[in-house]
């Protein structure tokens, strides 16, 4: 009865005996978006989930979600929708370092400024950058970091510096307190333990589509 | 002996019993990849190539690459190193279609304009972007796709276009005989049998770092 009304951006009650289980289908779907899963069906879920497949169905149609017959469930938008419902931050700040060409361009992507996400910071170095004025941001000098970390909760830091300053912009993100960084630049950060790393290597991706033809004649 | 001289962007001379299992090496290398690890053990490769540890150990150092005690061999290196080994095109072409904001700053990333591949176009549909120059390169019009391809060999696709015009870039990328493509728009394309596609979707990776806590809470 709440679901016919869901307007989008709403977040619709649902019964209270889904919660707890709502963790459960994110966790499910995280390791399906890491594993570059598209879609998902309710028996699927369920297994990851540890409930059964009607139970699934369920829970997603007081969520306001629907699957597609013979498809399944949309990932992105699950996950989506799940982390809303549990009541996270509406908007997790976004600290971009390295206002390059890619900095820029992720400042202004749209991935980076909606479902939840919004950029509050570009940073760099080099004074030539800061005091420059893109997507509407002004760029910092990496040094204020802190300060706009300060007061804010789960902050994401995103680096796309060159590989060569990309471990001191870790540091000076986890220095401020940042718990949760996505990487672009191409090499493996040293962080501590705790704080979530994810690497986007779009060499590795274009090796990957390279070398597949290689790799399968390989197939035994 | 061929392994102590080897010169960067050279080929070493490998026995002639090593090259068959390099597919295989690939292989299991580009599977990691898939799952974000960035080294792999000697005895782990091993297993993905199903061959032993000490083969694998012998085989990488005639390709000149060694493994950092305690840590192992770094996985996107081994990959390129390998790639190049089995003699693939030196330099496989990248077509970016999509001239905005992040199709330019990876027309200017080094990830792609190293390691084996070259930008060769940058296309649009917009009048007011065909016909200006980025990164060494003019903007052309998709409609010019298929003569840029012409003549080369495993050309690949990188889609930056917004998500509404994405499927219609696919459409003719494929139509012009690209058999595998890189997608930075945030939607499923659908593609053809034969034609590899992979994603990269960057608010899914912010997505997965922002609920990553509360999957966590709900771990059982």
């Amino acid at each position: 009865m709440t679901v016919s009304t869901v307007v989008p951006e709403q977040v619709p009650t649902v019964p209270a005996s889904t919660v707890p289980r709502l963790p459960l289908y994110l966790r499910g779907l995280l390791r399906l978006a890491e594993l570059h899963e598209s879609t998902v069906s309710s028996e699927r879920l369920a297994e990851l989930a540890g409930v059964n497949a009607a139970t699934v169905r369920k829970d997603l149609s007081y969520l306001g979600v629907g699957g597609r017959r013979g498809v399944g469930y949309d990932v992105a938008h699950l996950i989506s929708t799940t982390g809303r419902q549990l009541r996270l931050s509406p908007e997790t700040p976004i600290l971009i370092v390295g206002a390059g060409h890619l900095g820029r361009a992720l400042a202004r992507f749209p991935g980076f400024s909606g479902d939840g996400f919004r950029v509050v910071g570009l940073f760099d170095i080099a004074p030539a950058k800061v005091g420059q004025r893109f997507a509407g941001l002004v760029v910092r000098h990496v040094s204020e970091i802190e300060q706009a970390v300060t007061g804010t909760d789960g902050a994401i830091g995103v680096i796309t510096t060159p590989a060569s300053a990309a471990q001191t912009a870790a540091g000076g993100l986890v220095a401020a307190g940042v718990g949760a960084i996505l990487n672009f630049a191409p090499l493996s950060l040293a962080v501590p333990e705790g704080v979530r790393l994810r690497d986007v290597d779009v060499s590795v991706e274009l090796q990957i589509l390279a070398y597949q033809r290689i790799s399968a004649a390989g197939r035994t």
